[in-house]
């Protein structure tokens, strides 16, 4: 099956204790895409600008990732610079270069339109709709959103809202959504707003799946699942760790026949791999050298951190 | 097998979101007492004032629970004030009265002397030390500190740390202790320190445990193992969760006759367990109504939420 991912295709500028970068290829739809390619196959719908040479499509092409989606507009490509301090679950950003970015209009190949699943990254709001409405065949729609958009843009998010079968988010942004500080209550009023699932990620302690009476493709026990985390000695560079989540997880239910609750448990448990991966190296760096063995082996260790009868 | 449990007998009054409470039993050896007598036999060595009446005694001897070691003297109990805002993670103390607690020096009664397990609940580690020396014969040690003593007495808390088989702290504690923001490496500073296993509570995502090469009485799997926490609707009054905690894992702990890694990751489970029934109510109100079968029901839930064979 294969998943088509609208969203920013980027260069991030990046400063972490461990050390800097400077203009590494980034963006959500890069890390969801890449993360998710090691399941299922994969198509792209962004712009980029004229500093997005050979050796970025290299890195795509290299996962057999479809590309022919994302735009070639004059300037440069959007360009991200953030700072993550001691604390490094929260990205300071210093700097916002939308360049081609700001007039973007996704335009949907013809040869996209059979895409069974689809992702909408992090981006406006009325895009994400935009896209949702050009794809009314898919089986299945995820997306991601921002605190920028839940506060400044509250009348399109809710539009987008009701759009996704689950939103992914994390903690602070759920309860920003819901103005709750309880993640149950939280997650119970944003599915009445129209995701069918919710699944919040908790960073350095996992993830949690909110299933509320109408989830689909399917309701999991008792409400809700919790996924691990793997703990980390050296976090190198948190960017892209929940957009590689949303990939492992939305790759892995697209790769598989049926999406029974096993499998969905599974999805939960290969976004926490995914996203274990990316912040090891900076950038794309790690999930442009894994390999899928090295997935499987990391899923072991998942359940064996968090499984009673695992030895 | 015993538990011989040193540490505080108290009154807590507690505002939170959902209510005040005025002079509710409290204190960290009662919390532990009850969650861990669901397990195995308790014996409570403390000291209370005139007003801890038969009442309050008869909360302890509800569960089975041996108070000979809890010492009267004339005056007040300890007594605690303090307010949960919005932010249920973390108590404001608005007011500490040590009371009949600020010249308490632990005795343990010859009857105690044969207790297999020892808990040192959070009190001044020149006193929890005191106790240790006084009990070689112990298979295992646990114990539990607080800001208060990492800041103002690391001195004394080195020597504590070194009694200890298992150090049961939260994430703010732990970083503080190794002066280390990342966990991984806190865990590790912290087991050098004396502690041959570390575990450390998460709050709402749930909890941690830390193997080092010396790690007694297990060493499981992979360097760690995580547990989950149920998310809840509803937190009443976090007071003493930490402490139903240590409860719960010790409890069961003791309860078994070989402590297999198997049986340390249930025992992390049924921590969680108890930590999570101790706020659904004010005080330790919730764990006087509980069944041990509410309790194994709730471990079923945990094992559901968390693992991926469970339905």
């Amino acid at each position: 099956m294969s998943i088509l991912v609208v969203g920013s295709v980027a260069f991030d500028s990046i400063r972490t204790p461990h050390g800097t970068v400077d203009r590494c290829l980034g963006g959500a739809a890069t890390h969801f895409a890449l993360a998710a390619s090691f399941f299922t196959h994969i198509r792209v719908i962004g712009v980029v600008g004229e500093d997005f040479t050979a050796e970025h499509e290299a890195v795509f092409h290299a996962r057999k990732i479809d590309i022919a989606g994302i735009e070639r507009a004059a300037g440069n490509s959007f360009h991200w610079t953030g700072e993550y301090r001691e604390n490094l679950n929260e990205a300071q950003t210093l700097r916002t270069d939308l360049n081609v970015f700001e007039r973007f209009q996704p335009k949907i190949p013809e040869a996209y339109l059979d895409s069974e699943f689809l992702f909408l990254a992090n981006i406006d709001p009325v895009l994400q709709h935009q896209v949702r409405k050009q794809m009314p065949r898919v089986l299945m729609v995820c997306g991601d959103t921002m605190n920028y958009w839940i506060t400044g843009h509250a009348e399109n998010l809710a539009h987008m809202l009701h759009d996704l079968d689950a939103l992914l988010i994390n903690d602070g942004e759920a309860k920003l959504l819901a103005k709750e500080a309880n993640l149950v209550r939280a997650a119970a009023r944003i599915m009445e707003m129209g995701p069918k699932t919710l699944i919040v990620k908790h960073g350095e302690y996992g993830s949690t799946a909110f299933f509320g009476e109408q989830s689909f493709p399917v309701r999991v026990c008792n409400r809700f699942f919790r996924a691990p985390a793997l703990p980390l000695e050296e976090v190198v560079d948190p960017t892209g760790a929940g957009d590689s989540f949303a990939g492992g997880f939305f790759g892995y239910l697209a790769s598989q026949l049926e999406i029974t609750p096993a499998v969905f448990k599974r999805a939960m448990f290969y976004g926490g791999v995914m996203g274990s991966f990316t912040v090891e190296r900076f950038g794309t760096e790690r999930l442009q050298q894994l390999t899928r063995e090295e997935i499987d082996e990391r899923f072991g260790r998942f359940r064996e951190l968090s499984h009673l009868d695992a030895e």
